[in-house]
């Protein structure tokens, strides 16, 4: 009995390990990104029948795991408001320090708003550098102002 | 009497307000990214004397005051763990719902370690879009692995 | 010298008590909602040149103030992550108790996505009830779906 | 041996998923609105003897289960007090931008009391926007006024 | 420039130490119970205008003072969460050890619902025992059922 | 093998529902009072040996569960420390607005000391009354004097 | 003004190095012992109107400063829930690591009850030792029983 | 298989119930006091191997549970960082009330330093008191001076 | 099913104690230090094959235990954000009481940067002193400067 | 006034920006270690008479500030819990991240005790380094066993 999504991601994890699988694999045979791919497989996402179906037949899910692969997540990946992971404090880090920084200049730029975290696309890429290659990550959110009524 | 950077800070953001003073036009003065600026305007980075000097004259900041923008500050830019701001907290729910992606993404091209948010440059552009302009953001820091010893 | 938006908040509220101005009465004279005109006085929301003036002139604000109310402010109007205050804790318990069945009535409706709460918009009524008055509020925000890509 | 209402509600969310049942079919087959249905399915309402008997045949519960949905509750439908999923948060996001909004206004109407959230009722519709479906939120709370004595 | 009820409350609390006066007498002049009479003036209740008059003869206040009697207050008098003076704590301790058995209790005679902290009255009167005198304590709160819908 | 004393009040949770059980007759059985069995039967207070088995014998636990109704138990009966359901928030709400009210009275009739949370009673009654039935509820506790030393 | 005993204190605090005078003359002159006399100074005790004045008269402070001596305060000594001073933190690790010990060697002896922390004092002595001297402290509480009732 | 020195204190804790083992007997045993010994078999101290199985005689554990007991546990005996339980929450309350009191008195008389809590010992009795017995603790710890360098 | 790491955390502590096997062992085996070695076997650092291998040998690993050594473990070792072991809180204190210190000089001596906690390493060795010997630990983290750009 | 150690460390952070003054000057002046001399004007160490008045005359303080350094400060040098300063928290993360392998070895070596932060030095230098200079720190603190008694 499977009562919680996150017993699926933990089902989907303990395959990965064990047959070896790599994301960007995954999100091939879905035809999809690998961060949009990865973000579903780890909870945070919604995947349609077909898309569903696929993840079950390379983890090897059952039909109820599969069902739930369908069902809109409770969202949320991390297991602490502070992250202790180093790579993962590292983003908050940049949202701590740079946060003002950030607000200051996209409302310098559009106004009063947000950038919208659900009209949202991530792409992580190696960019090679004869100092040390680098993490580049381009995100891309569509501007949401705020609307007087 | 000054005894914390956060109080330049505060003397940057009054004049900023009553002189109608824009970041990009502080940043273009300096010779340096609008982001880099910003930030350091807001307490975040350190100028050097040249630096601190053309910062205190767009401000009209005191000697006292220009000392302290080249030294080293506290920082941190946000009041609270979780960020309360909807932009702000955006990025907060980026990482938290993006996080678990991120580090298996980054993990599964570079191994164990982390992106830097030291050796780290953020730039922020509008990116037109007929469905609604969007913020695109480019982050780059440097990969750091960790080291068997 | 005023540094921060909240400085401007307490000369409103503080003008409002000595004065005896209703929200309304301030809507009104804006032309915009009660809702999103007291969001703003409070420090919520972002006024144009016009609306500042218009405020200042109700309020008696310097001009420095008027200029902040023309800046974005850092959102978040509560002094505790759990409010204390019991009008407002009973929203808060709304969204603790009813949180999830909110989430799955609008997943089942609208598939994975949010409800705005930047392209959103409130309305407060009284609504007569024999056995005592209710308080009748509409909310109606954009639903927002999460995207493949 | 169930010891703890939430053991149900995870038969409940276990059951729908593999069976493919709706909300608004279960509210239809009770009688009652798909707001109160839900909450009382995620164990937040308390059901009587003929309604927890109509959701054990729905859901296939024990007996003993069935038994469960007839204690009152312990309430409370999120794990952290700030929520971390996103369309939550939202919800908690507008407690926290316009909660002294909503105080202010509900004081100028009412005077000093509270919204109840227990002599409360929700609904939430689609509201058809050529820019975009919305999602069209009632409350209603009676207002109870504090008493001097 | 007042800007919170609680600058009234430092006043009240500064007057009633210099002056000696007694929170019961102020509830005589003011026709009111001691524990609606303290509550208000610790800005937990509103006054209306003859009431804050009084009050404002009583202390010396300020007419502005006077006027901010009138207003709303964000309520809670407790600076933390856990509370750290022992004899509010051994309050919070009454909740924390027997809360369960108070909701046991009340939902055993009522049924689902809550005792209200609105519709609400306390007393606090002095026990003479041989053992060594008691406070008795009698909170008298409205049920408020929970409804269907 | 039982190592904690909250396994056993979830044996007695569950026979409690599975029978039917009310409080008010595990007290009679008792000679207790329903405020005081309850609270036992819930974890937060000792037997000793006659009432464990009787306890025992009512809700049809094993010997070794009625050894551990007689061991003093670790108290605190609610999951967080500002408790999220709403009956028992309540109680905290009237901490919370109350306290300092409650803390100037019996220091005003008592001088410096407490009300004892151990040396207390409660008792919760059905208060009948035409606008709505409410709920009585008396607290006595002795009065604990600080001393000099 | 004086609202709030706290500021009393920071005036003995800063008498008290300005003229370096010692705790335990402060204690003689009382009459007391120096752990009360501390403790009240530091603002956790009430004074009686003869001990507030020769305090008064030690520390040279106003008779509003006085008067707020022989006012309960609101106990709590400590900026922070878990103690950042490391010899304030050996107390609270002392809680901590022997927490349960205490409690359980408390029961064995005594049953279901507390040490009071009321009915309480606490002497501090040096305890010559060669290997280097010891602090030595007793404490003695009142164990008060729960009652049944 | 056990990897936490916790399940090796659970059994104990179970054992010592079932059959009504006593901490003074255990002390007794091993010819130590009993408040380490009680701090030993809770999980807070190391056995030495003769010790070790002397406990697990008593408690009849397994080979592998003596093997742990002889393991450095990680220490700290309660559940949270404010203790819920009265009786360990009134200690908590006097490192609260009297922190700052007894880091003055240690200071007076030491200087700089701090009261060791690992050179350390507790020593609990009952002392006799017409007026109600009280528990005596004598808490001994070697001072540890700050040294300049 | 191993879904997580930490389960093979607890598979090498609970084997580490069964067979009595010593860090410094492992680690010579593996032919690092016996710094990384230990954290590489509490989870927090990643092995490659051939060294997860000799790890698997050594504790007795199952295949699929020795598959997760390899892969990069979600990172941090404590239980709570400010740790209750004595040893740990030490260290945590080290870094409450010195950090601005730390900070200081390293600005002082590198300017604005961090000392990397990713290129880093430490030893740990006994220093034997006649007082008593002591630990003497060895950090060295690469200095990473901010730049500006 | 001065009421606490505070604010004469903000008195000393004014003055040496102001005078451009160096800690490794200050600690040379007093002759004693720069990490032992920084920590001691950042208010977390006691100065006798003769370093008091030596700092005093550095950074130009008044008498009573001079008295205050020779009293024994409330240490903890950081704002929050977790640090957010990113040189703060790479100490922080080194705690996180190594402390259960610090534990591990430091008990592996010695038994069961702690590392001492009070019989503590530090010692941070530059260590040149052709890849990168690092910052080398050495720590030593006495290990301190754990009695049995």
């Amino acid at each position: 009995m499977i009562s919680d999504r996150s017993e699926v991601t933990k089902m989907i994890l303990s395959a990965k390990v064990l047959k070896g699988i790599k994301w960007k694999d995954v999100a091939e045979q879905l035809g999809k990104s690998k961060e949009w791919t990865t973000a579903a497989c780890l909870g945070q996402m919604t995947f349609d029948k077909a898309q569903a179906e696929t993840v079950g037949g390379i983890f090897g899910l059952s039909d109820e795991a599969v069902a739930w692969l369908q069902i809109v997540p409770y969202k949320g990946s991390l297991p602490t408001a502070v992250p202790t992971d180093p790579l993962i404090y590292r983003w908050y880090e940049v949202v701590n320090v740079y946060g003002s920084t950030i607000k200051e200049l996209i409302h310098e730029e559009f106004g009063d708003g947000i950038m919208s975290a659900i009209d949202f696309s991530m792409d992580i890429q190696r960019e090679p550098d004869p100092k040390g290659d680098r993490v580049h990550v381009v995100l891309s959110g569509k501007f949401l102002p705020y609307k007087t009524y």
